[in-house]
């Protein structure tokens, strides 16, 4: 059972966040401190330094042996049934475009798992869920991210063979015709070369400091944990004066990114009820149905229903606007997302709690 | 008796500082991140934003009914003393000259307390030292940086006076003949408006973030301490959420700093040792008469000493900058100065802990 201090335990832990999204936004829109150029330095110095160490710090501190494989496998299944009916959506839907599936895609999936989910689910269940929330962020940076890029990268090839030379960018999902969905299926069908695809793919995440921080954390935190041994005091210094800066500066960036957005809601009224809706309607509901499949109970089943609310991925707008791919959907999940995502955790947390 | 573990702990608490320092600067020099105007975003950040909750932070953690006062009087007979024997030079001395004497006031006494005091002194004596770097801090922000603008205004004003139109920017020591020194004695004693100047160096100090974070942290902690209440924790958790990054962003921006000036040494040798020494012989050494005026004894002694050796604090370049006087050596003595003072700091805490 939730008590009311459990509660504000969780909202003590986010409000913090959302002063420094505030500030981040402020010193744009009320304070005119930035200009759009400055806040692009800004976002470098949190994606290239500050976000690269926090991910580092926090994966050397997990164990990877005694990694719940069980909650790992069921987040597994929940991704893999979202990719299969959005694939049956493309092949047999009246209205299903492959554009639209990886956006789909992104929006049931990709959460904001570090910045929001580390303070979040360590006030709610305490450190293993902590540690849970850092390895699903691990195999996202690498394993789901590289499954949306791939996905992206066979939407641009099939865009670029001259005979389906489709412009699917800046489409909305009711203006796509039968034909050109049609086109897109068969675009898939055409022959790609997969093997250079994937080396694509794999060029563009090694570009993402962020991926060697998970890679590297990883392979460090299992020789840490084969031979049992601490890192010296002076190198754990170094990594967090750095990862210490995570949370206040990617909020605070996140709230200048709000502010250089023209508005709130980018893409209309009915797109945004469709993001809330696969964000915190349907990705919980997947992320039910592998646990079920799993047979998770207790806090870990709460712990993977919740976590599949947090508030859409940062990088995976980043993705669709260098895709040209629905970036203004993503660019209103994003902000909008994480506005009313508080309320939205919160309802869950206690609403999940009622359940024995 | 210092141990190597003593010297140890210090040395760990500072590399991370120079960690953060280093990345700044290679993200200009070597990996070509930043533009100097996107450098500018980063300083902006910290100066407006982190910095000041940094400061707000530590100051509302130290308790103003329990400051050691002592200690307090003995830095300001310290500074005091380096105002006196700077006047006689300017009065007296065969070289003495206005500017200068508020440039080696600059490089005697004004220090980089918070970022890095703060971690300095937890290592090296724990909190109780660690609360007195914050006093000093708070005192400096206001008083002593109060200090030197009205010097600087009462400069300005004295060569904006038709009569003695004296151009001192970027003239070094030596050059200054004997001439301009009498000139700009007899500025000093032109009826200049002084209730105006105050004022305008009050504008000018309620324009910095920090001066308000210190006011505000002061008068909040005198509060708490008087009437014994904890603030809630997501006030707490609000200011920690931009502190935290405090250290890291700080000497990140230093970093850059560092590599938008073309040499680590503007200023030529002389210059650049003259800094050196006022830095970290004459610096501690006034502050040791201070200490003995005051009859401090053991460890409270040595931190006095310890504090003063410092590295330059950058607002002094800043002012420096702003004002045209000797920007180059201020800005050498914050580089070379930061770089130094490592190996300085730990000597002076070895051969301090020598005496009993």
């Amino acid at each position: 059972m939730i008590e009311w201090r459990d509660i504000y335990k969780v909202v003590t832990a986010m409000v913090p966040l959302y002063v420094a999204l505030g500030l981040g936004y402020g010193s744009v829109r009320w304070w005119k401190i930035f200009t759009p150029e400055q806040c692009e330095a800004v976002n470098r110095l949190v994606a290239l330094f500050i976000i690269p160490f926090f991910t580092f710090d926090f994966t050397i501190h997990t164990n990877p042996y005694t990694m719940n494989y069980r909650f790992l496998a069921s987040d597994g299944i929940a991704k893999v049934i979202t990719i299969l009916v959005l694939a049956i959506w493309v092949k047999f839907g009246r209205k299903g475009t492959y554009g639209w599936s990886l956006t789909c895609f992104s929006l049931s999936t990709l959460n904001n798992t570090l910045i929001v989910g580390v303070p979040l689910f360590y006030a709610m269940y305490g450190k293993w869920a902590q540690d849970l929330i850092v390895q699903i962020s691990v195999l996202q940076a690498i394993l789901w991210f590289g499954t949306l890029l791939l996905g992206l990268e066979i939407r641009k090839a099939g865009t670029m063979l001259p005979s389906t030379n489709i412009e699917l960018r800046n489409v909305s999902c009711t203006e796509e015709s039968e034909v050109k969905k049609a086109e897109v299926v068969e675009v898939m069908e055409v022959r790609i070369p997969l093997k250079q695809l994937l080396k694509t793919v794999w060029l563009r995440l090694s570009r993402n400091p962020n991926v060697h921080a998970s890679i590297l954390g990883l392979t460090l935190s299992c020789i840490i944990n084969r031979w049992k041994f601490e890192l010296p005091s002076v190198i754990e210094g170094s990594i967090q004066v750095m990862s210490r800066a995570g949370t206040g500066c990617a909020m605070f960036s996140m709230g200048l990114f709000m502010a250089l957005q023209e508005k709130v809601i980018a893409c209309g009224l009915g797109l945004t009820i469709l993001g809330m809706v696969l964000r915190f309607i349907v990705g919980p509901t997947t992320a039910l149905l592998g646990a079920l499949v799993m047979g998770l109970r207790g806090n870990v089943l709460r712990f993977a229903i919740i976590q599949a609310a947090l508030p859409q991925s940062v990088t995976s707008f980043i993705f669709a606007n260098e895709y040209g791919l629905h970036a203004d959907v993503l660019s209103t999940a994003v902000i909008f997302g994480t506005l009313v995502s508080l309320p939205v955790l919160v309802a869950y947390y206690v609403a999940l709690g009622l359940i024995n």
